[in-house]
């Protein structure tokens, strides 16, 4: 059974390490004579597993003892609401419009809370990030809203907005653990794992513990950050296997020499395929330079048919799920740390072949 | 590495065909080079997953076509929400207090709506089902809520109260699959599939379509079923992983010749637990005899110490996770779909040897 290169958005490529580790130890996690999805999750066995995952979590990203980790259900879809209904004080919001899931956190929290659009990139497919400053931020906003890194248009914030004491809140599902980030800077982040950490169903928030606060009247018990950070995100029974998954994906990442090691294999991954779109006669990157995202790289030939037939002929020879978003059409491939560096190499090795077949 | 018998409340054990699949099938999913939580949510390969499962579920539980069966997370803990938000229309519902995942129910129910308690065992422990009649019920409450199996006091409902035109909705959490039910005389069923569908994370909610409305004002949405119905549970990212798992314990289950026959399992297991719990003189089952669980024994010795004594040797002979709920203590024996009679039958032989030393 040959492994593919997928290219996908997310669920994406895990590390085959972690995925060799599931594996064996399906039947008899360390010897317990049963899986991780058999374990209650009240046991000794489930809950080193989790601190575990919560302990690797802290180190990898350096969070701050004043910030719980919360291991929490439904996605950065659910953030959406969650963020509003918890963060929830002077009524009113900032936030940046920068793709389709920024929109969407805006369509959400607009049926809580009193939202700003500071700035939008709508007027060019999203294709870059607005330049802002701190005179069009609301001084006494509830929080301020940005998504890190756009996965369907391929941006990303390379510089954080300072937006002083209003707590900045960023939706890191397409990018945590994929770059160096001070925590700090942030009063919450959330971030769906089905990118960078494991498999769909787990969502992780990273929450400054004065941001824990009473919720917005009628916010559902199990939507209240509180109750999780009270009870260590076992309220009620967690998405166990996920959270495994996530451990085993985080220690991963420590034996490649943790986020900061991480980055720079990134940071060279992403130059091959930029450096090679930049140079290309057919085809050609779609978002604003400066604003070029590490994971997700956005391109075109300018053809609909040509680039429907690239995405078919790349499937045929190992290269899966390269078709750009369903709203955007063209190519992305999405690179997440679990990609190795031969997957890009090979295809712009591919790439190239067609180029010069179609030249 | 020997399995051992898990007779853990939830998550719990799960069919060894269906792990083993899982370990098989860990790194390439039917020759698609990639794991199942690699895979695009949107891909064909996944969505044919996530078909399959509903398709069997809707097989196994003879689902009428005016069903609509959901795949969500966040478990039976946000139902308790979810259900009174979209099926609010006259602001009352009437609920059963059979337990504590009943009582949390209705805790969380009055949040949203107007709730009226029917009848409550708690005079009791919870030991027992209380009998109701139709003239007890509120004619135009939203809907009916039951629990019909009471994980942690080892009772289940034998009977369903007749609602007339009012939906009954069942939290089936722990006894989903394991006996047979007119699905047409619910209006909702929800499960976490943590007992006998399989991994944390993923809850199944079957709904009438009349049912599926336009929910209360400031109802997130994700938390609107007509969200998940109108998108098949694609509307975001679903946990795929443990959709398939929920796909290969519905295989396993067929194979075993369905719910029909799955039933007469279960009973002839519970049967072996409860004749020897009445014959025996040190252990006592607590649940009264007319509303015994068949998933979920419970049962004591009247001493704590010997208690304590008892789930710790069982634990050391291979017999895990007997310790009652933390809020009754004794002993409970869950016994889902997955664990083989030879498990209880060993169990009862342990049980058996523990007593002679103990006369």
């Amino acid at each position: 059974m040959e492994r593919v290169y997928n290219f996908a958005p997310g669920p994406s490529m895990l590390p085959v390490p972690a995925l060799e580790k599931a594996a064996k130890e399906m039947l008899s996690y360390n010897n317990s004579g049963m899986s991780v999805m058999e374990m209650s999750h009240r046991s000794k066995v489930y809950m080193d597993i989790q601190k575990a995952a919560e302990n690797l979590l802290r180190e990898l990203m350096a969070v701050p003892e004043n910030y719980k980790v919360l291991f929490l259900q439904g996605g950065a879809s659910l953030q959406f609401a969650m963020v509003p209904m918890n963060l929830y004080k002077n009524g009113k919001a900032d936030y940046m419009k920068t793709g389709q899931f920024a929109t969407k956190a805006i369509e959400e929290g607009q049926r809580f809370i009193d939202v700003k659009v500071v700035a939008s990139s709508e007027d060019k497919v999203f294709s870059y990030i607005p330049e802002v400053d701190r005179s069009m931020f609301t001084p006494d906003a509830d929080y301020f809203h940005i998504t890190t890194n756009n996965t369907i248009f391929g941006t990303r914030f390379t510089e954080l907005p300072d937006t002083g004491n209003v707590p900045l809140v960023g939706d890191m599902s397409s990018n945590i653990l994929s770059q160096v980030y001070d925590v700090n800077k942030f009063g919450l982040i959330y971030a769906g794992a089905q990118k960078n950490m494991g498999p769909a169903g787990l969502c992780v928030v990273i929450v400054r513990e004065d941001l824990v606060r009473e919720p917005m009247d009628k916010t559902p018990l199990m939507l209240q950050y509180r109750t999780h950070a009270k009870e260590d995100s076992l309220y009620n029974t967690p998405p166990s296997f996920s959270v495994y998954m996530a451990m085993n994906v985080f220690q991963w990442l420590k034996d490649q020499g943790g986020v900061a090691a991480i980055q720079k294999v990134n940071e060279a991954k992403a130059k091959i395929l930029y450096d090679f779109l930049d140079e290309s006669g057919l085809f050609k990157g779609t978002a604003q330079k400066k604003d070029r995202s590490i994971m997700n790289v956005t391109f075109v030939t300018g053809s609909k048919e040509l680039d429907d037939e690239f995405v078919k002929s790349a499937a045929a020879a190992g290269f899966v799920t390269l078709a750009g978003h369903r709203s955007v059409g063209g190519m992305r491939a999405s690179i997440y740390n679990a990609m190795p560096v031969e997957g890009i190499e090979k295809l712009v090795g591919f790439m190239k072949e067609f180029e010069a077949k179609k030249a």
